[in-house]
């Protein structure tokens, strides 16, 4: 039986082509003992991916050229040699960018399908992108009731959880942005955050508008002039969560933005990078919480479907270019 | 009887220049009821006091034009119309560039003399720049046992102490950065630190030689290259304290450093300004346990002396261009 996957075959400088990418079809092996053979269900495409197909050493080690890269995916048990693990089960687990995965059991993560909640959910609200916003939100800013909340990126997967969240917290105010006037519209209409766009003028001067009163809390999942605005706007103490830097990822050249960080004195701000894999052990925590709204229909979450894995670069892509409202996700 | 103050007489733009300021002569007042005269000793020049001459608001307000600044100062009673002080008291105050001052009592804190420390101490060791080492080293940076700790303007008022408290509090190494070789000769052979003249070339690639474990925590007075080369040299978990940023007071455009702060997310970095007036409820710490330190010789400390209101302004002036070691002194 053939199966297939995509392959980084070359290293993208600056924003990634269709041609960095091959969809290559192979033969599918069984699974050995102790082994798993998995059908993809949905996978995930996430920001943090474009980092992994530079060379260079971060905090995951870069993707290898000519072989599957991974990700997260959710996918259903075919068969199994190993005693934990039944055909049918629905299991999470990291060997997305493929329709088949064939693994030592461990790899896998066994979970509950949910009434009325799509199994891609464990991709984005119940998975990764949720227990980034809570924890960047709760742990790393350090949420008060009260506070007004600017996000970045707030119709992505992520940010669209950090304002619900801070909301159900006790926030005064979000303040999200987005870049386009229906990314707003679904702000506000259906998320209830305040929302600018930051395609229709200076980020400064919007969010200036928009916080009179200035914020407490940022969470950024952009960089550049978005954490420039945040700074400038900040109210004394404020605290940034800083989670991502999309607007740079594809740059050539570095950014030379906050261009006022000097007021992070003045102000007593705090600006504290994180990572989500350092914070697994409130997973349980951030499922109980989020999990329980989720139940009682208090949070809303959507997502951005891209069909096949012919599709899963051009849902990558585009998720970069930002034209996902909620997760991004293909399905297979 | 005549009495000399300096006045600031025009907001400098860009670097001050003297005839931004003015040696005013006065008629002395006698103090009223509930008054006392001092006669300064010592006054202080620090580099807060270059944003205090700029209209604008900020955590200090600007100094007004054609009145006396003000700024720290340690002075002997002269005369007292309040049952608290007598003539001949040690007092810290905040009358400055004056050469008398008369103010209410509760302008004035009266100050023990140590043995074998001369009152300026109050200003440095002892005073605002000890602590502001003290808080911004312990509390916003969070030293611990065996951190390697970077700190620029190593010999300055304030970071020739944060080095020399993080030595005894079990930092494994310190690495300071000064602008010359004499400093950095003062802080190896005198303060047993490590050190990098910041002028012998690129301070990205002398800190990555002086540090090539990465550091921990570092201690910023300078901001600009040095932050980013903090940035670029920190492990992760990094703690930076920002304290000032002298390397931008008299810029005139927005400095367009650090370009490397998306790093902060891949390794966890906490960028964290603070103001030492928010910490005054841990002075009683800090006496003990550095009055403590320099009661058994285990701390040095230095001065640069100008000598003379006359040369206040040139004290100041050679501050800001670092050609001081140690804490920069007026004796009046």
């Amino acid at each position: 039986m053939k199966t297939r996957e995509v392959h980084l075959v070359s290293r993208p400088r600056g924003w990634p082509e269709p041609a960095d990418f091959a969809l290559v079809e192979r033969e599918l092996p069984a699974p050995g003992d102790g082994e798993v053979l998995v059908r993809n269900r949905f996978m995930s495409v996430d920001p943090y991916m474009r980092g992994r197909m530079n060379d260079v050493k971060s905090y995951v080690p870069p993707f290898g050229l000519n072989e599957a890269m991974t990700g997260g995916a959710i996918g259903e048990v075919v068969e199994s040699r190993s005693p934990g693990l039944e055909p049918g089960d629905l299991v999470l687990h990291d060997l997305g960018w493929r329709e088949h995965a064939v693994a030592p059991a461990k790899r896998f993560r066994a979970v509950r399908p949910i009434d009325g909640v799509p199994p891609s959910a464990y991709l984005g609200v119940l998975g990764m992108p949720g227990l980034t916003a809570y924890v960047g939100l709760l742990d790393i800013a350090g949420l008060k009731e009260g506070d007004t909340v600017f996000v970045s990126g707030a119709a992505g997967a992520v940010g669209s959880l950090v304002g619900q969240i801070a909301r159900l917290r006790g926030a005064a105010r979000v303040i999200g942005s987005a870049g386009s006037d229906e990314k707003v519209a679904y702000l506000t209409d259906r998320l209830g955050f305040d929302a600018v766009n930051y395609r229709s003028g200076p980020v400064r001067r919007l969010l200036a508008e928009a916080a009179p009163d200035g914020i407490d809390v940022y969470f950024d999942n952009v960089g550049g002039d978005h954490l420039e605005a945040a700074i400038e706007a900040f109210n004394d103490h404020g605290r940034a969560a800083i989670c991502g830097a999309i607007s740079q990822y594809n740059a050539t050249e570095p950014q030379a933005t906050p261009r006022n960080l000097a007021l992070v004195i003045g102000k007593r701000l705090t600006l504290r990078g994180f990572i989500v894999s350092d914070h697994s052990a409130r997973f349980g925590d951030f499922v109980r919480e989020v999990g329980g709204w989720l139940a009682e229909g208090r949070i809303e979450f959507d997502e951005t479907v891209f069909e096949g894995l012919d599709h899963a670069v051009d849902a990558f892509l585009a998720m970069l270019r930002g034209r996902n409202t909620g997760k991004m996700i293909v399905r297979l």
